[in-house]
């Protein structure tokens, strides 16, 4: 199965989801499938921002004995981004509209990043 | 009510919760309830780490018209910490061990951040 059927498949499982991606930590798309145009947020550019932030985060629990980041999700009025380490140098991200099924999200993300991890 | 009162009320509903905070986002701690102390994290170093990722988070959305920032969650192998802005100066953060209950953390942290604003 590739990259874009698991991504695709997470899309199609969770209400609400608008986008997923497989991100690099640089903020490079390996690859996206996106479920709806938003028209309300630049999706794209959004994923970029949340590299970084996935990096600082990433950084912050290392130097702090916290363990490795497992996952991170941002909540902002518009959209709900959450993303789930694949490897060190990878992440899975989905982005969901407000209301989406956040457990679902986290759960499916939590379920398919090892799939991932076994075909990078 | 006092902010202790409604942050030790957050720890004391939401299972798996070791601390609940209310931090400025400059990191300074504004007040804390330790539900218990975890020889495993250095909690409120961790605290500080995470007031500077929920500052990033802002910016990164902000500069995107996403919205605001409403709730930054970051789980690691040892802890998840489930932060909600207050108000553009002050957030409210919940720490839980693995296995807590995620969904309960962000319901009580939004429904009791109004509460916590109106006595700012």
């Amino acid at each position: 199965m590739s990259f874009r059927q698991h991504l695709q498949d997470v899309c199609e499982h969770v209400e609400g989801a608008v986008a997923c991606s497989l991100m690099a930590v640089d903020g490079i798309e390996v690859e996206t499938h996106l479920a709806a145009e938003d028209a309300a947020v630049d999706l794209r550019t959004l994923l970029v921002e949340y590299s970084g932030l996935f990096r600082s985060a990433a950084d912050a629990v290392q130097s702090n004995q916290a363990g490795g980041l497992d996952e991170l999700s941002v909540t902002t009025e518009k959209l709900t981004a959450v993303a789930r380490a694949v490897s060190p140098e990878y992440f899975m991200v989905v982005a969901l509209r407000p209301g989406g099924n956040h457990g679902k999200a986290r759960y499916l993300l939590r379920v398919t990043a090892p799939k991932v991890k076994a075909e990078l």
